[in-house]
Order: structure tokens, then sequence, then C-alpha cells
């Protein structure tokens, strides 16, 4: 690692280059898929189709990107063929137009192979998680967790940032992701980078679709979950022998919960407290990951460092050439 | 089955005897701690207390069953020396004054063997759940949800039948516990009686605090949670294998949860739909058990029968003699 251009040794050459020298270069086209909760928001899908257009990206809406079938996408076997559909189609890349709730139920019906040998980028957020970790554990395949189209692209106060980290990774450009991150262990490993929504994550343990990744990078965020349900998550994962295997756990941000009187102090603070007591395993905060404006692109299933240093954190995505 | 008295064959003969006739004897004590939440309703538990006395049980409160550490009921270190005394002291009886959170996190650290040992009745609810199926899988003991201090005996409006109820489990006096269960599946077997809170069985999955039961009578109940969530839990259990294995569901009531106008339809009756398109293990439906008032207080860990007949379904919970 410290070989690399963007090394912890220089924290300020880190930032990546934003200028646009890339963009004369096709990225390809992004397929649109709904595997998840209906879609209420057709606007928001075509403004985040004419923003991924001025970043350079086509898009085409899989057919029943907009059906509905109670609470979700179309019916499961609608979207189970939503998925086959983008493994065929030409476009390099498939992103979820949201999460919501859909994928857990469909995992022992999506083929898993096909997905991988499809050699598409897939992307999503949330509820897709269970996507992503699916396939790696099925296959080892690589996917990625970052900006959906409705949920980013699709506000009128996207973050710039989240769209040109995108961007960059979908080209794979992006080498290095730093932010700040004061009260992190210090750490400087390598591992599988993996993980995603923490209750999605938890949601796969005693499944055959939790990647077993021992020494790796495990990412997590969540929102609208009280601290203690957040707390009860991690200990599942802790119980099931999950965390302290692994080189780093690298948090994102855990938003939109209420505290209440009788927690008397308990908070976020607490458990993050509680985790580093109950496993050994450094812990890397700030993140920018999460149900928040500015996320990263990361890539699940891929090697990646980490390094902490000088109340700066380093996530090194691809190695320097 | 159609031995037993109280067999479908006869479904009025059912209902249990709530004369007073066994009174006489003296039940034991109970003793109270809090493994869990903090005890904020001191008042609560005293009238617990009271009524607990008037079913003829005399009670004992554990020396830091009123401790506060957060949102605990003391210390991780205080609540589980309570564990530890409640297996020395002399009641047969151990209570949990309530749920909460708190027992996820000191199920490593939890002497199982001494809890069997101990011989003790143990008897909880809610976050209880991690408590009784820990027990199980580490040692085949049996302890009991039902009821607990606080929340149920502590409440002013305490129904009358669950505290005959308990009165009775805890006397090992009831024979069935007989419901109406109108749309249930048709099911006449017998089989290892488990589970408990849903979101703590879900919480074990992958642990070796889950007990590993095949040809089990699975009972779950949720709060507060939902149905897209009771239904992910219940995914998990099914791609855990633990779902197929089992010889029944029973279902017992899903409360305070609220439908959006986005669910379109959802609800649960659409989660039983699906898991019943999801797995060929029959469900049976109207179990009184829950966060709710009306409760069974049911044996974790025993041989009981299951049946349904005419609209009703009858728990078997101990061979007539």
């Amino acid at each position: 690692m410290h070989t690399h251009d963007h090394a912890p040794d220089h924290p300020h050459d880190h930032d990546h280059d934003h200028d646009h020298i890339h963009e004369h270069r096709d990225p390809g086209g992004i397929y649109l898929i709904s595997p998840s909760g209906a879609v209420a928001d057709a606007a928001g899908l075509e403004l985040a189709r004419e923003r991924l257009r001025a970043l350079g990206f086509r898009t085409t809406v899989d057919r029943t990107a907009l059906a509905v079938h109670e609470r979700f996408a179309g019916t499961d076997r609608q979207r189970l063929a939503s998925i086959q559909r983008a493994c065929r189609q030409k476009h390099p890349i498939v992103m979820a137009t949201r999460g919501g709730y859909g994928l857990s139920r469909l995992l022992h019906q999506i083929d898993w192979r096909a997905v991988a040998d499809s050699g598409k980028m897939f992307i999503g957020h949330s509820d897709f998680t269970v996507f992503s970790l699916a396939l790696l554990a099925q296959t080892g395949a690589v996917s990625y967790s970052g900006p959906a189209a409705i949920p980013d692209f699709g506000q009128k106060g996207m973050d710039d940032l989240t769209a040109d980290l995108f961007a960059e990774t979908m080209r794979n450009e992006l080498e290095v992701l730093s932010f700040e991150s004061p009260d992190s262990d210090a750490v400087d490993a390598r591992g599988i980078l993996w993980g995603g929504n923490l209750a999605m994550v938890a949601s796969l343990a005693g499944t055959p679709f939790l990647p077993r990744i021992d020494g790796g990078v495990l990412f997590l965020e969540d929102v609208g979950e009280h601290p203690y349900k957040v707390e009860r998550m991690l200990s599942q994962l802790l119980h099931a022998g999950v965390l302290a295997s692994q080189r780093a756990i690298v948090l994102g941000r855990f938003t939109e919960y209420r505290l209440a009187a009788h927690d008397n102090g308990y908070d976020m603070n607490s458990v993050v407290a509680w985790l580093r007591g109950a496993c050994r395993v450094p812990v890397v905060t700030g993140l920018p990951y999460g149900h928040v404006k500015v996320k990263a692109t990361l890539p699940v299933g891929a090697q990646v460092g980490v390094a902490t240093e000088d109340g700066m954190a380093y996530l090194l995505l691809r190695e320097h050439h």
C-alpha cells in the first residue's frame, strides 16, 4: 500500500481527478430494472435518465420496470424475468431503479451463474444488498453498492460527488476513496470488500446467500434502525462468527432513528464502543455511504486495501498502474 | 392424540378446569430477574408481585432487578450475575420482570449448562425468546414463553385467562390449549414446540444459539413490524432451511404495525399466503400469544401435539394421565 501514489503517507494527494479528460470515452449504457419496490415516481426515473445521460451513460428501461403488484415492482415472476433480460441485453451496467423490499424472497429463484456469466456490472442500494451478497456467495462475482436511479439520480438536489464517484467507479478509474475518520482504529490491511445495508446483511445469516469471507473488509450502514437494533444485528454477525474474522469493519452512516428518554445515554456511540469491546477487529468510521445524499460506489467482492492515518481513512479500490 | 380426553373429536370438551381445586397445593415461589431492559415501573413490579401472590406464588426480587445502566437493567456483568443467582436460589420458577433489549449480547457469556442443571422453570417474553432458544440449542432444556411480570401481571387490566394459563402451566396441569383458528391448514402431528418473537428467532439464524429442530412445531409472533419485515424474517428462516423441516408453523398475533398507501393491498394476509406458497408446512393461525393481553404460557423445547379441526386448533401440551 505504501507504494501507492495515493498512500496515506501523502494524505493531501488523495483527491481523485475531477476534470473530464475521460469523458470522451463511451462508458457504455445502463439497463434499468426494478427488482424490489414498485416505482411510484416515474418523473424521478426520467430525471435520473437525463442525469445519467449527462454523465455519458445511455439508458434503457426494462419493460416491467414500472410494473406494480401489491407493493412490489411487478409479480415475482416479472421481477425474475427482468433480471434474466438484464443479463442478456447489450448495456454493460445494470442499475436498480430503487430499493424497497422484494429481493429477499427471490434469492433461491435467481440463476446466479447466469448473472455472473453475463459480466454485467450490477449496481443498487439498500434492498439490493441481498442481491450483491447472494451473487458473491454463490459465484464470487463482483457487483456494486452505490446510488440507485430514483433515490439518487432522480432527485433534484443530487450530490455531484456521488454522481462523479459513480461514473469513475463504473469506468474503473477511481483508485482511492478517502474520507475523514477522526476516531478510527489503526489499520493497514487488504481483503475482500463486502457488506451493505446491515439489516440486509443480517437477514442472510444462516442462509447460503451470506458470503463466507475471512479476512474481509466489511462495510455497513443502516437507516431508521434504533441503535439497539443495530447492536442486535451486529450481535448476530458476532455470534455467527462473521465479525471476528474480518480485517476491518467500516461503518457508513446510521441515520433516521430516534432516541428515547429511557435510552438514558445509550446511542450509536455506545454501539460502536460495544462493538470494539466485543471483537478485536479495527473499526473504521466515517465512510460516505448509507441512506444519505453523499455516497460512494463500492465494489462488493473486490480486493481492496484499507488504511487509516491522521484522522483520515483510505479505501484503495484498485491497484495503481 | 385421538386417545386423549380433549381430542378434536370432542371439541366442546376442551375447556380446561377453571375451578380452584388445585390451589391448596403450594406451587412454589417465583424469583424475579431483569435480564434485559431497565425497569422504569417499580409500582408495576409491586402490582405484579401482589397478583402473583394472589395466584399462590410467593416472589423474591433479585437484588439488581431494578438496576439501571444506559437502557439496560444494569451492566452486562450485573445481569449475568443475576442469572447465576437465579440458578442458585430456592424458588422453582424464575420470571423476567420485562423484555426490552439486552440478552442478545450476553448469549455467549451465559453458563447454559448451569441454567439447565438448575432445573428452574425460566419464563419470559419477547427479548426473552433468545434466552429460551439458546438454552434449548445449547442444552435441550425446556423453558417457558409467556407473561412477564411488569407488562402482564403488573398491568391493572390484566387478563384473567392469561394468569390462569400461566398458573396451570407452571403447575403442569394444563393439558390442551385450544383456540379458534378458522383458516388453518389441516394438521395432526407431534414435535418439539419452539419459537417465540419472530425478530428474536431470526436474530439467532446462523449462530449456535438457534436450535436445530427438525419436525418441530414452530410458533411465532411479533409487534411493530411491518408485514414486509415479517416476510423478510420468514424468508431468512426459509432460506436457512428452518421452515421446510417443521411439522407446523403456528402463528400468534402480529400487531401494532401500520400499512401505507403504497402497500397497495399487501398485508399480513399476503405474508401468510406467501408463506403457504413458499413451503409445504401446515400453517396454524390464531394462537393466543404475542404482544397482547391474552397470551398462553408455552413450554419451549417440550414435545407437543398440534391438530386442527372444524375451525379450532389444539395444542396438546402434555400427555393425559
